[in-house]
Order: C-alpha cells, then structure tokens, then sequence
C-alpha cells in the first residue's frame, strides 16, 4: 500500500482510538495476542525462508540470531501484548487541577500524541511490541521493519490487524510499510502533516540518517556512554560488585558502563582489586596517566577513549581529584543515558543525582537497571537520550501529552 | 561576540545554574529588575534613536507601536522580573515514587533544559522577559531581537548582565546576539550540541523559517485557528455572550475564534440575534450555504475560508448536524491551539473536551483566555502547537524536563 494511504488510514483510525474505552483496548492488545498464536506455523514458515536467506549473506551470527523467531519466542511476543493489556491507561489522566479567581476551572488531561511511526532492524519482535505500546497508549502505529524480515514481519502485521478487527477496532490502526526500498521511509518522513512522532529503534546510524530526513518530530536514542563514579567515601564491596556488574554482565547494550571514574584518596585501595575482577572476566582497562602508576600493566587511554561507547569488555578508567572532576568528566563526556555514583555520603549522593545531567542518575546501583521493565513501566518502547518530551526509558506515558481544560459558566475575557 | 563563543559560555553558565538555589535565582531576578530601573534614561534614549530610525521607513504604526518602550513600560518590565521571582520553582520537583521489588527507589526529577535560545521580533518586552524565565527555571538564555530594536535591547541586556553579577551568578547565563545578520541566527541554530531548545517568538514566517533551518529542537507556535461549537442544548444568552468574546474582544490574537460552528436545531434561534451583535460590532461573516438561508446577506464562505485565520473582524460560520460533524470539521481545520463548545448538557462536554484536539479545551468559556497568566502559570514564554514536549501556554515547566533518580544499596542487574 501506498505510504500517505496508510499514513491518512492511520490518521483516521487514531480519531477512533483516541475515544477508545481502556476496556476495547485490553481487549483488542488480547485479540491480537490470539491471533499471533493462531498464526505460529505462518509466521515460522515465513522467518524460515527468510533466515534462509540472511544465511547465504555475510550477516553476522548476532543479526541472524536477532532476527530468528520460533515457538517459544512468539509465544513470549503474544504474552507481551497480554501485559500490556493489563497496564494502567495513561489516556484521560488528570494531572494537575486549578480553580482561578474568575471561577474558571482548569485541568491538564493526558491525550495520545495521534500517529506514531517506528522505524527498526530486523527483529520482528519490534512489530508487536511496538503496535501493542500505541494501541494501549491510543495511537495508531505505522511500522516499518528491516528489510531481511519484511515478509515475517507482514505475517505479524497481519495477526496483528485480525485482532483489532476482531475487536471491533479500524485495522487501519497498525500500518506496515512492506515496501523493502528505502525511498519508502524517505517519504514517511515528510509526512508531518499526518504523522506526530516518529521513533527509530537501532543504531546511531539509523538514528542520525531519521534525524536527518525527518520533518516529523524524533524520539531517539543517540549513544549510551556511562560512567560510575567511586568516591573516596565508599564501601569497597559494593563498589567493586556494582562496577563489575555495569561493565561485565552486558557489555553490548547502551545502559552499560564504558568509564568508570574513581576518587584519588580510594584509588589504591580499590584499583587493584577490581582489575582483578575485571581481568578474570577479560575486560580491557585502558587508562589516564595517574590510573598506569597503580596499574602499569594495561594500556594509555587515547582521547578517542573518553567519547567511545566500546559497547565490548573494554573499560576506560580516569583518576579524578574530587567530585567536582568528576561530574566535569560527564558533563564533556556523558551521552545524557545514565551515570552512577558509589559513596557511603548521602550529601555527595544527593549533589550528584542533582547535577550529573542524564535521564537516569544512580546512587550505589548499577546503570545497567535502566530499562523500562526494572523502572516498572511494564514495558519499554526505547530509552530517549534527548531533553526534549521524554527522557531516559519511554514506555505508555512518553507515547501521550496533556492538554489543558477549562471549565467555565460563560466567561468571557475583558481587555486589559 | 562570535555566536559559537556565547553559545559556549552559555553552556557553561547552564551548569552553574542548574544547581543555584530558588532564593538566589530570587535574587538575581530582583537585582535584573534594579538594573533595569537604574538604565532606563539609556534604554529610552536607544529606543528613541531607534523609533526615529523606524519613523523614516514603510514600517505599520503597529510595529512602531510594539517597540516603543516609555517609562511606564520599563516600569512594567522590571515588575515582570520581580513577579517571576515569586512563582514557584519547578527544579528540583519530584513526580513520582516507586519502590521496586529489588529495593531500587525510583523517583522523577525535574531538571533545568540547559540552555533556551529565543528568537524574536523587534518586542524590546520580550528581551527581559524571556531571560528571566530562563533564569527560574534554571537556564541559560540566548536572545537575538528583531534587527530594528538591537540597540535597546543591547542595553537592556547589558543591565540584565548587570544584575545577574551583582547577585553572582555567570553574566554568561544571558548571551544577546546584537549582530543584526541573518547568518547569525542561522549559525546559531546549528549549535545543537550546546542549545537544547529554540523557541521562535513570532509570527508564522519566523516560526517557518527556524524549523527549517535548526538542527536543534523547536518549540513552536504555528497559528490559532479556534472555533466555538453552539450545541443546541445551550442557554442562549451565555452563547451569544461567549461567541461574541471569542471574535470581537480582540481579534488580532492567536486565541481568537476565526469559525463559528452552529448545531441545526438552534441555528435558526441563534444566528439572527449573534449576527446583530456582531454588525453592530463591525464583524464581516462569511457563511456556508445553510448558514446563508437564515443570514441571506452574507457573504458565502469558500473552502479557504476554513483554513484562514483571519486575526481580524471576520468569521466563518458552518451550520452542522450534531457534535460529530462540528469535531469532524474541527479535526480536519483546527489548528491545535483552543477549541470550545457551549452546551448545557454534560455528557456531551465531556465527550468534546475529551476528543477535541488542541492544547486548550473549553467548555462554556471564550478561547481567548489561553495565555499563560489566565491559566495562573504566572507568565508565558509562548503558546505552543505542537505535541511534543509542551502544548498550550508555556511558562516555566515547559522549560525544564525530567529525569529518573535512582537510589539502591549495591544493586546489581542479572541477565535475565
């Protein structure tokens, strides 16, 4: 189907879901769940052939194991929907409440933002779990996939539209753009007359290549590059358990550390030991000058060093004077996803949570927790890195916006 | 000054004042005030040269009119300032609570955006006002004015600075970009890694051309296309009242209604008696064909008339079938900015406010109270469009956003 049909079918449809009761809307998230389950074989058959191919390609093992679907997964994909129906609707929450001095009566009410477009890799995972967000959030969803998964991806998109017509919902609700050529997403991205936000999920490759072409606000994701602070303050267990576990337990995704900064009065004490740590586990350290006298065997930090996300067992490490260095270090160096501090002193932690300038800020806890389900969003859309409308893990809320009400007798405004 | 360098100095002046305590922003805003006070021999004697050179151009008596400035004008300015000193601050807030099952704290903070570029018309007014906004809610400000006032505000500026100094927070905080070049506002809005927000103040032509070109995000104010919709379970007096407001208190502004929508069955009740008043009032109405059968004098509206805000005496008038059709008409035409129904029947407010898709929402009141100082938010940096981020009157929240603040005991996440 052409692009702007879908985009206009999507527009139409998010007219009927912005009034939708939360009760359709849990019904229809558990219609699409049930269709997706019916559709197993269809959806397995299509991966197949698709996997199939990728296979004959010079595709990574991780993309291919990315992109593989089987009956376990889908049946964690349908489950997933079924949760989302039983989270609380942010839709007509009322926020804030005002009675002015002539009487008028102001409330802020939570809307949807209208149509939200998805633009993502080759999971189709994305496909429902993106939809089953705008739906319960009362958007309409336009989704468009990588190309390796299209055909499984049209089979989810499917299921998908089956549920909400069985809902009694427009399936014009769930777009999905099956055109594999990239001048399709091109042209979703003028269309800012009839689409309101628009997410891309993947790298900062497809990230900066949306922000580039889009005419349509972007939610996005720019790069995770966190730091843990060890002040000198501190219990030496806890330190090294939480810096181990930020760099070492997933160091492929964006919520892991790449530097960990340590307070010059601890950095005997502590150094030596967590590069054991980290050494049994294979990290590479690479560090500043005063970080090599402690440690001599790992490599110098480059400059280069302090702006990679290594998203890989490695680890730069910087000796700072005081907090005060070390919140300057994140301030030059930090992508605004998550930073952590490490101290015994509620005072420090406190300053910290304050000024460190990111969508998660810890105190003695590991930035690897920020995710929308360890935050109890009951799901996640994607972590926003940008100032603007959401910021840190989106899930429903970061998929709506208020609006004030007014509730008068007939006033009417005198000129002043 | 080079752009890049304030732009810079601003950045690093957002640091500081993302921590200052309330009561010295308070401060700073009180001394702004001062400084204004003491200068106002030499911003009237900028402005008179100024006013002198404009007098010598094509330009409206309206303009002139908006950039004139006399002492009871600076007067008011500087109690602006004092009166932002004394609404709440919203740095430092916190939203929300949960306790997870790990015993993580999660709550949400409200933090300052860093730092706001506003760009405006020549509006000396707005030079001050903007700034201090910007230094409540904990932001550095970058003003650049319309070429006409650049002196007047230069040293309106230069006393904002002033103040800023004596209470000890970074002069830097307010940059004013005084070189009068387009290129200059176009080399500002590429600094995206040090502005986070711009916000043109203006008319759709600015606002136009800042979208375009910025890389950094836009809060933005597109037009006002209001309507009232008459239910035909109304009170008619409170109707023609409201109506009446809406169009002709002051029709120059955005939050004026430029369409009148009229239920069938009240039309003929209603529509002899409001088009009186507004004859008397000197409003020209444009109607569809129904509306002309009961008003055969006027003129016949075409399909642009919908689409127009007219920001003058004149007003479309659509009779409709019921409420869907006046919502249906309102989500094809309206503009997102007010929308108003007059009903007596509850039920049917409710299913108005509730689906009618603008910032402000109204039920038996005028559309003209949208501003930020009838809302009781205290000032306005602008009315906003758009859906992201912030809709309606902006005040000082919209200048801040949220981030999560996490608090543990050495949590640490497992795979899952």
């Amino acid at each position: 189907m052409n692009v702007v049909k879908m985009a206009r079918e999507a527009r139409e449809a998010s007219r009927v879901l912005a009034k939708t009761s939360t009760s359709l809307k849990n019904r229809a998230l558990i219609e699409m769940a049930k269709s997706l389950r019916k559709r197993e074989r269809l959806i397995l058959k299509a991966n197949g052939r698709e996997l199939a191919a990728v296979r004959r390609t010079a595709r990574s093992a991780a993309f291919v194991e990315r992109m593989t679907l089987n009956g376990e997964r889908i049946e964690n994909i349908a489950r997933a929907l079924e949760s989302v129906a039983k989270l609380p609707d942010p839709v007509g929450k009322i926020t804030d409440f005002a009675r002015r001095p002539n009487g008028l009566i102001i409330k802020r009410m939570r809307v949807p933002l209208g149509v939200v477009a998805i633009i993502y890799e080759s999971r189709p995972g994305v496909t429902a779990d993106a939809a089953g967000l705008c739906i319960k959030s009362g958007n309409a969803a336009i989704l468009r996939g990588g190309k390796e998964t299209v055909l499984t991806n049209a089979v989810i998109a499917d299921a998908l539209r089956e549920g909400l017509k069985k809902a009694g919902l427009p399936p014009g609700s769930v777009g999905f753009v099956n055109d594999p050529d990239r001048k399709a997403v091109r042209e979703l991205l003028r269309l800012d007359s009839l689409i309101d936000l628009v997410i891309p999920r993947g790298g900062p490759e497809l990230t900066m290549a949306v922000r580039r072409e889009s005419l349509i606000p972007v939610l996005a994701h720019d790069k995770g590059l966190c730091h843990t602070y060890i002040d000198d303050r501190v219990e030496l267990g806890m330190a090294l358990d939480v810096a181990f576990n930020a760099k070492a337990e997933r160091p492929g995704v964006c919520n892991a550390m790449e530097t960990l900064l340590v307070h010059e009065k601890i950095a005997r004490a502590f150094l030596p030991n967590m590069a054991a740590r980290y050494a049994a586990a294979g990290v590479e350290l690479r560090g500043c000058p005063k970080t090599r006298k402690i440690l001599p065997g790992i490599k110098a930090a480059t400059a280069k060093d302090w702006d990679t996300e290594y998203l890989a067992l490695i680890l730069s490490v910087k000796i700072v004077k005081n907090m005060d260095e070390a919140l300057a270090h994140i301030a030059a160096h930090g992508s605004g996803l998550a930073e952590a501090i490490i101290t015994s002193d509620k005072s420090r932690a406190a300053r910290f949570l304050k000024e460190a300038d990111a969508g998660a800020v810890y105190h003695n806890a590991s930035t690897r927790f920020t995710d929308g389900g360890e935050f109890g969003l009951g799901a996640e859309m994607g972590i926003s890195t940008q100032k603007l409308h959401a910021r840190g893990p989106v899930a429903l809320e970061g998929l709506t916006c208020e609006k004030f009400v007014v509730s008068g007798k007939g006033q009417t405004r005198c000129s002043t």
